[in-house]
């Protein structure tokens, strides 16, 4: 069923132990569909600046991406995130951003993309988030992600965001702070208190969480001995896990639980290479075998 | 089949943020032999001071814990902790340590307890769990775990140490700290390098990973909601690992698991109240019971 993504679109400068890679392409609505593509169409709606090199966005062609609702937009800049994982691989210091597009107004929704039944929000300003959802109509399944910045700054436009989505992704961290709650499964339970009727939180390489009212699923992480680029690996993940939503039509637990797994593991070919190339490597057979041996190292 | 224990036996004080206990009983060997007992007669092997009040040691009455190996030791006092984990509930912040008699000889092994076949040398000097090691006949399972300390400070002895064992538990500190390794998985291979034919690494409420030169297995937590005191939860992990896997008499990857599982099961229980208080509500039908559960939520 359709899948549309609205989030960020960016050049990256990313540093870790394994190296730099300059201008690369990133952003969440890149990484999150590339990762559903592996299953489902994705309708991507996101804006660059004129300054983005086309070379750059060469990187969805070929994919099962209808870029439709890509907005070069004439006098913008392109979003530039510049991170490293020198000291730290499971936390990104920002050494330098510039929200540029970002900063204005939404991309335009299609006219043609209005009637998506799944809808994922990347991370963007909650009241952004709340824009796109107005142009849509009725669908079936909308998860959300955030970040620091909107708990911290924007709460009230986020606890009405909240109200409006059925899931909601977020990071440990995030988590923590949005409900002043260390203990994560407590957490959650006071993240669904908001709205969500389910949500699921992303702990890198420990793997994530999911709790609705009726159920609490844990996953570890796809044991990975050599992580080059963990960025993108959230957006992967959820990536991942709503393509194969949105092919299956039920939110039954074990569809739920079948589509963190496939997210864990899109991940994990996520941050095995920087940018984009380690998705690029992947294949929906490669991605379909690691599930399967993911699947069979849970069974004890 | 015969389960030994040697480690720690202490008078705890502990904060966590949900009350503070003072004298309590604790020690890695206590926690251990009490968690195992669920499933095997367990010989315990430790000293405590005179000064230790008889009313803490009747803890473990009633329960299939042989204890001729108990010193207690004229002239000498016990090991005493005092504990907090009021700003974090992963790590305790050491208020106060006085190892005493910790710091003297190792605890004499009982002739009849010399045939032992599974043993679990818990946390102490590298070089005192290999002279507990020479007192033993042909142990078929001989599983260690170490701490920061000795890592630091007695690295050749625990070098020596890990030549001996078959297999290593220790937490994700330790195992960054002993490899200089950061990736977990990485940082164990690196651990199998050294010795043991086997690695478990406890990462608290991320769960464990166990690698093997074959095998590599993953498992999260069980999910709680409300940690009361985190302190033994390792031993006990250890315990309900150590436990089941004397009962099984083999080390098949799938007999590992469900091992990895118990003790997962176990901690969970210990982690619910203070001191021995949550291992004290459990009953082997409740842990089996919470075992079955957690099985079930790995499948998808």
């Amino acid at each position: 069923m359709s899948l549309l993504v609205t989030g960020s679109i960016g050049i990256d400068t990313v540093e870790t132990p394994f190296g730099k890679r300059e201008n690369v392409i990133g952003g969440s609505a890149v990484y999150f569909s590339y990762a559903a593509s592996f299953f489902a169409p994705v309708r991507l709606v996101g804006v660059v600046g004129e300054d983005c090199p086309g070379p750059l966005l060469h990187a969805l062609q070929g994919r099962d991406i209808d870029t439709h609702g890509l907005e070069i937009r004439r006098g913008s800049r392109t979003f530039r995130w510049h991170g490293s994982y020198v000291q730290n691989m499971n936390d990104a210091v920002t050494v330098e951003v510039d929200l540029n597009v970002l900063a204005e107004r939404a991309a335009k929704i299609p006219e043609n993309f209005r009637d998506s039944k799944y809808v994922f929000l990347a991370n963007t300003h909650p009241k952004i988030q709340q824009e796109t959802l107005v142009a849509l109509h009725g669908p079936k399944l909308i998860v959300a992600d955030t970040m620091n910045l909107w708990i911290s700054t924007q709460r009230p436009e986020l606890e009405k965001l909240l109200k409006k989505v059925h899931g909601l992704v977020l990071n440990d961290g995030e988590a923590r702070l949005l409900t002043d709650t260390d203990n994560l499964i407590a957490a959650a339970r006071r993240v669904l208190s908001m709205g969500p009727h389910f949500v699921v939180i992303k702990k890198g390489e420990h793997g994530c969480l999911m709790v609705s009212q009726n159920d609490t699923f844990v996953l570890p992480a796809f044991p990975a001995d050599t992580v080059v680029d963990p960025t993108g690996a959230g957006d992967s993940f959820a990536g991942g896990m709503m393509g194969y939503l949105a092919t299956q039509g039920s939110f039954s637990p074990s569809t739920v639980k079948r589509a963190l797994a496939f997210g864990t593991v899109v991940a994990s070919f996520t941050i095995a290479d920087f940018s984009l190339d380690g998705l690029k490597a992947a294949t929906r057979h490669a991605i379909d075998e690691r599930w399967h041996q993911f699947k069979q190292a849970m069974i004890f």
